[in-house]
């Protein structure tokens, strides 16, 4: 079977999200570097028009992985021209021969794009603990190259993939002050995925002029909305970024205040876009069969609410119970009890599954009915809302169910 | 078939542990009240001599089970005869209904006892949010109490398992200040077991005279050392109790002093009891096929210590790694890195698998040969030995994998 053939059958086992649209100022392109035994995709390439600005936000595991400390050293530079990701190997472990590998593929893109290294962010996605294959990413790279194009964004969702079923991807395309705008987004991700920054790798463009501290801003608000409101496992990862590129290929100045309406536009579409992103993620969550809503209400602030999201996104007996579409509220209950909220009042805590009230005052509804409870959690998507009664605050947070598959895919499976 | 033949089935199903010693001063009785469909032991009686010293530590669980509530209110009064105890119903969530149908069982027993009700502690572990059938639970008692018996200790064992595979009890016996001394102890819990308290039932009694307040620092010593040293999946449960009795039945005035060579003595072999306690527990967790010991080191407190060994007891990729025997040594380290420890230095960390070193400087051994770390992961006991390189502190954990039929269980099982 010649090449084209192979790659026609990984298309096809692994196809694109449909309908990605370009964004003026970023080309893309993907190819089979050998990192995966071929002929699976496995290396992406961005290149950025001069000029664009880049944000980021990596993980906050303290086990940072070679390409998060080369792209986070890169971005500080604040010229970047390239985004070069690879996925089968996350080149985290492996000391400062790793650092030296990283730097080595960001040296090849550079020869080839006529820019300084420090222009070129890497990023992986894979094995933890074993070396680069340098040799092999080096030498795809000038095909690559010359491959990069406007289309190219679904064939590097495809190569980003690791344990995902699926690639995705989605595009927005808008007015902002009279002239469209487009933003398009990828991400992977299906493990290892906890609310702490961005789990998982994600990139997302547009072709707006934003302001360098604007973006970041821009950045850290849509991930907090998104990213940072999943949890599959609450393994958070050693690779995780999460990198957003104004290219700036809008006329006019770029959007440099805050309260303007139209950076309020953007940062709504671009937050509404990661909230799209971060619940596929779920969606493709390792032997996920449901996808959960936990909307956290009542809370005294933000971080009480997320502590109650995390401890039932992470407890194994909720997501059991949710696997077997079994209404077991008393292990909901016990993780709101257990979440370390201070002085926590249980008899003013609240649950509904779906629209049905089971828990009030902090035990059994006496209207409920089990059957009520059944048919809420029969469903695929399964809505758990928790009243906590200490305040205002109020969040929705997104989670999945623990499968034997996720066991079988995780004894099985070298990530 | 008759009860007694019903019953010789019921023991076969769930023999008791070998050879409890009694001890003077407390006597025990177990039967079928029907709070599990019988003929299934699911309830136990323990009474106490006049003057015993008891202490108790309850969870930390916000949700506190009725029986939590009315013991340790009980327990304050300093008068404890019963300890009463059933499996199959936690009377958790159940508001102040379930507060109502605990003293109700209180009063029972006070009654055949010719006691105060408050002399009287409740213990309940089971399903959690359905109402105590206190009727059926009551019309046992009298029989249960009449049948109250120092060599009793084996048939609690039994009657206060839930998900639990074998019954976990261990005697001690010693001789203190030239007198022997027994300690006889006995606990249960399978799952919803994380380090924080005393994490399942468990009811220890010696013939000792302690002091009270000597007993109750006992009691802190000995379950920080082992029930708070092992986690099965992170939850913490609603019903959480562990309680320490010194009868009193040897001859001579309480042990009162904290520099006591006997009073070391007696807490360093209570301690152990509880260590192994709290071993079996960890053996028999739910779908469990490994026992691990996570030795962590070099922490700068013993705080360091148990935030890394609880994030490494608590990801499922570490846990379904070690169910798969497989030496992913990256997934182990990563949750180190995430465990929240400020500023860890990760090229200062090492791990060990066995005797292994599988990880030096925060990368791979160059010496590491992945047979060697295959090897050490194959056996049915496992140590993973991180070391932090920060500090002093070192501390043993217990944990276990995590495999399909963990899962199995807890989708069927309404816990």
């Amino acid at each position: 079977m010649g090449a084209s053939a192979e790659n026609a059958v990984n298309r096809e086992e692994r196809p694109a999200p449909p309908s990605l649209l370009p964004v003026d100022g970023v080309l893309a392109a993907a190819c089979a570097a050998g990192v995966y035994p071929p002929p699976r995709d496995d290396l992406a390439l961005f290149s950025l028009a001069p000029g664009a600005a880049v944000s980021a936000v990596f993980t906050r595991n303290r086990l940072r992985a070679a390409p998060v400390v080369a792209a986070s050293r890169n971005l500080a530079r604040r010229r970047v021209r390239y985004l070069l990701v690879n996925s089968g190997n996350a080149n985290a472990a492996t000391g400062a021969a790793g650092i030296a590998d990283a730097e080595r593929t960001c040296r090849a893109v550079a020869a080839l794009g006529g820019c300084e290294p420090e222009a070129v962010l890497p990023f992986s996605t894979g094995v933890i603990g074993e070396r680069l294959p340098v040799d092999k990413i080096c030498r795809a790279l000038p095909g690559l190259h010359e491959r990069l194009d406007a289309a190219g964004w679904g064939d590097c969702a495809r190569a980003i993939m690791t344990t995902d079923t699926t690639a995705k991807g989605y595009s927005d395309r808008f007015d902002l002050e009279g002239t469209p705008v487009t933003v398009t987004g990828i991400a992977k991700g299906a493990g290892m995925i906890k609310p702490d920054m961005a789990t998982m790798l994600a990139f997302i463009a547009t072709d707006a002029a934003v302001a360098q501290d604007l973006l970041d801003r821009l950045l850290r608000t849509a991930v907090a909305q998104s990213f940072n409101k999943i949890c599959v496992d609450g393994d958070t990862s050693t690779n995780d970024a999460c990198v957003l590129v104004a290219a700036g290929k809008r006329p006019g100045a770029p959007l440099a205040a805050a309260d303007s309406a139209a950076y309020r536009l953007l940062e709504s579409r671009i937050t509404g876009l990661c909230i799209r992103l971060a619940q596929a993620l779920v969606r493709d969550a390792e032997g996920a069969t449901k996808f959960v809503t936990l909307r956290v209400e009542g809370g005294a602030d933000d971080a009480e609410c997320a502590a109650a999201a995390t401890a039932l996104a992470t407890s194994p007996l909720v997501k059991t119970a949710l696997y077997g579409a079994d209404p077991n509220w008393g292990r909901m209950l016990a993780a709101v009890g257990r979440s370390g909220l201070p002085d926590l009042d249980m008899d003013r805590v609240a649950l509904y599954l779906g629209e049905v009230r089971v828990v009030q005052n902090g035990a059994r509804d006496p209207e409920y009915a089990e059957e009520q409870g059944a048919a809420a959690m029969a469903q695929e998507d399964v809505l758990v809302r928790v009243v906590l009664g200490r305040g205002a605050a109020a969040a929705d947070y997104w989670t999945c169910d623990l499968s034997p598959e996720y066991v079988a895919v995780n004894t099985a499976y070298r990530s």
